[in-house]
């Protein structure tokens, strides 16, 4: 084989230098999601909510059909984020004033932009945090989701001058008014029973704690599976030769979505995930680690749709079958919990 | 967090307690099923009964397409049972009396229903058993298939005043007049080329017993992913926690449908089942066991329908190949078997 | 149970008698596939192209959807050939002649035939090589694809008289006016952001190499789903029983299907795979292997549609990250190296 003079064709990923406030990046590899990816997601975790398991139990909602999982979008739309704003990531630091602002129906086409609107040089020159929003668009240029992730990015030369630093102002948490509630929705023929539960929103009391009582142990073909379908291509999670134990680190939403589908023990009815306030991966999880989780009521509030209401939980995964404060007292997360989630669901009220 | 004082919100299931004759249980979690779910379950056994693989093959034989497995119809039937039938169960000690009674499409949502038909405490008070009809609805109220199980369940109080035992009446096999035959299944020009096997019904004798051959390793991702597909929520077959070996019991309808793919290579035209006369889950099976099967033909008979017959089959899954009498002399399995179990299926006679 | 005197009903595969020049197998189990298979598909692998992965950007270029990977259609025809032509062989020994002759779209169901066009008997008698030109057909029974592959085969009788020798006349790489253009194909509206790299292809030079940098650790699960839901029935990919480390011989064209998807990293408008000029497996691929793979442009063309170019790619597979020449000074491969592929793609020009 020659030695061909022509530029590098593979891409090295963006350094921090490379983000602008203001910049919009196009995502690359759009995907059209169905039935398959649905199945394929009902197999990874165990999902059981009625609304994203049946055609039938959608309709009676006053959907067409059941929609995508919300968390698969969500993992669809990250996936396409990450060769551009984490592939030189050193930590994924936090989420915020993510919206689902419509649903996704199995056929649809999905791709994501993100906008830069936040920069900061850290003091040492060789990391900086970069905000982005991102969203999720479908066929018809809609936005089906977008929420704000902030990440620690490597620079390129750490003597580089830093650019001004814009830190954007984020709510903590979405008011019960910025919720999108999906066109045709109606729990007026609700039926509990198949749903699997009869809790409603006014069963649920602020402050309430569940547990969710079962473990998955985690394997690393279902996490690898999992990842490679949202096309989410960052090394670690597939690399075995990067650590001298051979596991893999676990993709953070890996954690997520099988910590939402253990919590249909207790919370059946909180349908759709409609918000996300925050989210911290406090621990890295890998293949060996059982996970539970537990759930706290935060707010409770009814929506402009009569019969629908929103409740806000937090959502703590663990690898220690812990329920309760997550922290230590010096306010650090217990080297047994996975994930502190905030995040807004739709219940029959 | 505040300790708020509301109603638990999880389920501990059913007790023996719990359970009256002629009780109707309407299970949760309505599942709509599709290409998605057939793509997974010929991922997940070797599956290549050319009815329920290929459209073009089924339109040959009369039907709209391919109908989904009978096997995932029942999969998923029995997973909706699990949490009003089986959390609190101690063993899973029989089936009778299965027929699938039409065939299930891509696109049909299934619901399940449990009818109590037997309750009998044991003389220590802590466990009875329950016989259970449960049946599986589509989404027009159609009955798909109905089955019997009865389960060893645990009391809430070893103390309390048993039930009048009632012992439900249940046939050893189903007669061939019994078994539902598909409308527009015909075999006239049924092409066995393409099916794989040129046996028809009338080259298997009575008393004949095929070896399978083929022998399949478990991995502890692919049971995991098929009971989760199918919504089935026992904690043994996910939570490592529960074993010193941190390996999960695996859920015994996995090895059904390995035993029953499998046998594609001796019974590659017993295309439909049809009916479930009897079955025993003789030994646990765990990841790392390499299945096999064999199976006895019980009995041939015509069916009411031109040119297809009904193969009554023992299918025996082991995990130390042997073929033959799968119990002691005192009648009991041998350890190395897991599976025996009795069935109906159509073929081209 | 009987001793039943019946003719046995499994199969034990074609032996090199078997084989005459001129005969026409047709294989058994023809399979739809759809989008249930594609979401697995691209589970398995790092699947990214842009063309294969929507259905709004395959419009874009003039398809009517995204079509099933090509490689996915390769391994279905591939999986189907395996009863009846590798049963019995000791090895795999080549590919020629791929050709690609139209897109297979969701739900479309294949079948396959091969025809035996080359017959050699070794000089020990115990082996011979069968040459197959196998090809896969649609529902229309129009071809899709059609190779040249070639296996060592076993003899039933080292005794019984060789057949005539016949070698098939094979080009040792296909020319660019062979390749088939899908109807419609269109790349002057194509989006390399959406694409995910801007290189077409007169940014490649010939001997230019490509270090696809990723690493994925295969797993057993991951491999034995694939090729379960190829319906490849090769004992050797699911019995643990074969090997004392319990290790199951990965299919090669798992360690294809991983290659091509780890090659988008700086091909990733190498959009369709329209030709297979050859291909070695060069060792055998075990759980716990981690696969990186580098590409070496062979050949650039146009091709007598405007815009569309043909490049000529050697896609080479490792475990040990080597870039370069994959055989040692004797013409051997390397221990680290996996498979060494000679293919033919079409990309925007």
């Amino acid at each position: 084989m020659k030695d061909a003079h022509v530029p590098p064709k593979t891409s090295a990923g963006y350094f921090f230098e490379d983000y602008r406030i203001g910049q919009v990046i196009r995502h690359a590899a759009p995907r059209t999601i169905g039935s398959g990816e649905r199945a394929l997601y009902h197999a990874l975790y165990p999902m059981r909510h009625a609304l994203y398991s049946s055609d039938a139990f959608a309709q009676a909602c006053g959907l067409p059909a059941a929609p995508m999982d919300d968390l698969l979008a969500f993992h669809v739309v990250f996936g396409k984020t990450v060769p551009d704003v984490s592939l030189n990531a050193r930590a994924n630091l936090g989420y915020a004033e993510g919206r689902w602002r419509r649903p996704v129906w199995p056929g649809d086409t999905l791709r994501a932009e993100s906008e830069v609107i936040g920069l900061k040089r850290n003091s040492n020159g060789r990391t900086g945090i970069v905000w982005v929003r991102s969203r999720g668009l479908n066929q018809r240029d809609e936005t089906v989701l977008d929420y704000v992730r902030w990440v620690m990015v490597k620079t390129r030369d750490a003597n580089a001058p830093a650019p001004e630093t814009v830190i954007p102002d984020l709510s903590p948490a979405l008011a019960p008014g910025d919720l999108h509630i999906p066109d045709g929705l109606d729990f007026g023929a609700y039926d509990t029973a198949l749903a699997g539960e009869p809790h409603r929103l006014s069963d649920y009391a602020v402050g309430e704690v569940i547990d969710h009582v079962d473990g998955v142990t985690i394997e690393e073909a279902e996490h690898m599976m999992a990842t490679r379908a949202w096309q989410n291509t960052s090394k670690t999670h597939f690399d075995g030769t990067m650590r001298d134990d051979g596991k893999r680190l676990i993709y953070g939403g890996h954690v997520i979505s099988m910590a939402r589908a253990l919590s249909f023990n207790g919370l059946a009815n909180a349908q759709m995930i409609v918000g996300l306030n925050g989210g911290a991966h406090a621990n890295p999880c890998f293949a060996g680690d059982t996970i539970r989780a537990w759930s706290e009521v935060l707010e409770t509030a009814p929506t402009d749709r009569p019969g629908i209401g929103a409740i806000r939980l937090r959502l703590v995964a663990t690898t220690d079958g812990s329920v309760g404060e997550p922290k230590d007292a010096d306010g650090a997360y217990r080297p047994g919990i996975l994930l502190d989630l905030d995040y807004w669901a739709l219940m029959p009220s």
